[in-house]
């Protein structure tokens, strides 16, 4: 079977109710996070929607299994996970949400140099692309090894720009469906120069039907989009012929296509955008006159936008991928979050940006996030723009569902969203000085509690302390999609 | 026994010779990594000195064994350990030099909110360092805790702020020594009112007993400062009268000892000193007039520092602590690297500065320091203020050593140098894109090679994507300290 012929995949499904009882934490909004102590959530098959949220809960798994079944009217098949006896060890919080990682720049993750963008992208990115395209075996090892390390993470919603190969993008498909991950799955289009010759699509109408061959292959294994959904990503203005944006903004409009692209990432790339484009006021105004700013268009950076642009882009409706590692790694500049958000943009998330980002982490870009805003406090001399743990985490959890219009399926714990969840575990240490932890010494990594921290403490020690190893246990959509051994 | 009394304890030594076998990698120069291949590296017992450096070793580990016992003269009894056979997997690096990091505030890392310097040292700091100097069951809880994280993250040298307690700091020594750590061992001294009444020395003739008190106790069990060095510790000008800063110089002189303070770490606290000490003509006056200022200095932040100051610091020779994680959490500033050494101030190391740093590892210092670098270029926009790899990792190592005033026995791999060293492994993605490491997925960590990499780009991967799972061996002085399980 050629990966371009219709697939005999299907959507996996959840295969019976379960109630997972403990403490939850989710953002209730911007800056603040809600602690659901002795909680049970009830989570429905196959579909994996929270079907109740019961607080207060007392006594055994079992007595409250049955109290649970009885209200909810389900049949006794029940896979029951109790972890109230975890304390402040343990907590269940929201999957991440990646905005914006380059899939097959995955092998160049900490590979950058003292490059900035535009020679970033000849140095390391066009190669590690070209040769995924050319090559399946090497697409299916980097895609299966980068989804598998974004899942162990605790991603379950990931925002994909893959390469301009349909076939290895199919193939990207296909390892996120039977990794479990919920992605966006982007073909990158490119037509113009800026490209290598032999890395490019070779007109705006095969952009647009290798485009249409990448979203088609996606809408036959999965048509309602509850786990693949077919994203048009032009790689950024400068890429993309006049005549290919707009053909990609009647795409959009025509399959009610989501759309992502860069904007305003570097200040050499915003000059060259307006040399490309003499014609448009600015460089929001290239991608808006092409009808490309939607509500489902996700704009990775947004660093250094004009006051005109940001009206563009909340007039529009737009998503902002913040992607803090990545413009300090190659000096990009740095996201004005709290401006942003001051002028209405609320739709923000946070970009890994891989490999522009060195981390498929998004506890690691949160963590990035709130330094970086220290760094803008720095230049503008106000301590408003600084942003806090419990901001920097709305982030990377709701605020990523709604800039990829899930904001009412994902992001956080409530009845009607999808089950996507990590378990999370931090060590302590015992009265020796010691780590307590349940296998071998780092087995829940470097955080260490003591005991005495408030519920508060305990997440802000996790957001800077934290990492895969703490993530012990991930659900998607419902289901288990990866386990900490 | 108290802790205060002539303690039995004494300096652990080697029991035998050992021969290292293997990649080593270290700094040549502030910009220069040495890729050393098929090298066997001879330490010889009791002392754990580099005795010899074999390059282009051939044969079986035998062979070369008989081969270098011969040359040294050696007897049969030798340890070996060959890691010829993990290609770009493993490799022995340098044990890393911590220039700054404050024990008792270990279990605050990650928590300090949207706070600066002073206000942070109210909320977090005292409170922290005022209930271990009570409570030496807490302290002995804490101080191994952060010995044990820090040994594990590859921290050889580590140079500690305690509290004021004689006995809490003594207890510091002691874990420091059993757990085979190098360790400069600084009892803080503070008199003025900027401190609670409930925890500062009473007087500056009280201070200097305390501390005269606990560098004694060093004394005793390592009279010649292999191990244990005593260290004079105004915590920072404001904390201390002129008389006690005064007395601190003379004691330094009369007793040869190292000193570490912080200097002009944040904009406020650089007015607070001008305005305690209105007869000083800046910050690095203050102690330069007390004759603090000594080629056995380590002066940590030097964020803000004049020109003047710069001349001050360059003409006393003292080692600068670049403390980039804490710069930037605190919101203290940007330190200017390269500026510092453009003007000829070559002694920088780095420091954790936990808990105002987040993190106890070096590893990630360097990767913040790297990242602060581009924010100091992107606000000069001058490209040259960015550090690479290279220097950062030397700022981790050789940088550290120099600032410690180890410069000739510590910081890279060299004849007649200590065996502080590190044995780093990685893991690689095998043909079908899953990891491939010793014991389990992730057993070490989440460093990913492809196989393609040079060496250049391994290490680049290690510092950006590596942790403490990476860190699989270390020791210090020539002893085995730390094995990952």
């Amino acid at each position: 079977m050629s990966s371009t012929e219709a697939p005999g995949a299907t959507v996996p499904l959840m295969s019976k109710h379960a109630l997972f009882m403990g403490t939850f934490v989710h953002s209730k909004a911007l800056d603040e996070l809600e602690y659901l102590h002795d909680t049970c959530v009830a989570v429905s098959a196959p579909e994996g929607i929270i079907a109740a949220i019961e607080k207060g809960i007392e006594g055994s798994a079992d007595d409250v299994k049955s109290t649970m079944v009885k209200k909810l009217g389900w049949n006794d098949a029940v896979e029951v996970t109790d972890h109230r006896s975890s304390g402040k060890e343990g907590w269940f919080f929201p999957g991440f949400v990646d905005t914006h990682i380059h899939a097959p720049q995955y092998p160049n993750s900490g590979l950058f140099g003292k490059t900035t963008l535009l020679d970033w992208l000849n140095t390391y990115t066009f190669p590690a692309e070209e040769s995924i395209g050319r090559d399946q075996v090497l697409a299916n090892r980097v895609y299966s090894r980068v989804v598998q390390q974004t899942l162990s993470h605790g991603t379950t919603t990931a925002s994909y720009y893959a390469t301009i190969s349909v076939e290895a993008t199919n193939l990207l498909s296909l390892i996120c469906l039977s990794q479990g991950q919920r992605a966006f799955i982007g073909r990158v289009c490119m037509d113009t120069e800026l490209s290598p010759s032999t890395y490019r699509d070779l007109s705006a109408e095969d952009s647009i039907e290798a485009s249409v061959l990448s979203a088609e292959f996606c809408g036959k294994i999965d048509p309602a989009r509850k786990a693949l959904v077919p994203i048009l990503t032009p790689r950024f203005a400068p890429s993309c012929t006049p005549k290919l944006l707009s053909m990609l903004g009647d795409l959009a409009r025509e399959r009610d296509l989501p759309i992502q692209t860069h904007i305003s990432e570097n200040p050499s790339e915003v000059a060259l955008v307006a040399s490309v484009f003499p014609g448009s006021r600015d460089y929001a105004d290239v991608y808006d006159a092409a009808n490309l700013l939607t509500p489902k268009t996700v704009l990775a950076h947004c660093v250094h936008l004009t006051p005109r642009e940001r009206r563009t882009v909340l007039a529009r409706g737009c998503g902002v991928s913040h992607c803090p590692a990545s413009n300090s790694s190659i000096t990009s500049g740095e996201c004005p979050v709290r401006s942003l958000l001051d002028d209405g943009i609320s739709k923000i998330g946070l970009g890994t940006d891989v490999s522009g980002g060195f981390s498929p982490s998004v506890l690691v870009s949160a963590r990035q996030a709130l330094l970086v805003s220290r760094h803008v406090a720095m230049k503008t001399g106000n301590d408003a723009d600084k942003l806090s743990v419990e901001e920097v985490l709305y982030l990377a959890t709701r605020g990523g569902a709604e800039v990829m219009a899930l904001g009412s399926s994902a992001g956080s714990f409530e009845v009607g969203k999808s089950w996507d969840a990590q378990f999370v575990r931090v060590g302590s240490v015992n009265a020796s000085g010691t780590g307590s932890s349940d296998a071998g010494e780092h087995a829940t990594g470097p955080v260490d509690l003591f005991g005495t921290e408030t519920w508060e403490e305990v997440l802000q020690k996790w957001l800077f302390t934290g990492d895969d190893r703490n993530t012990r246990s991930v659900w998607a959509r419902g289901r288990l999609v990866h386990r900490k051994k």
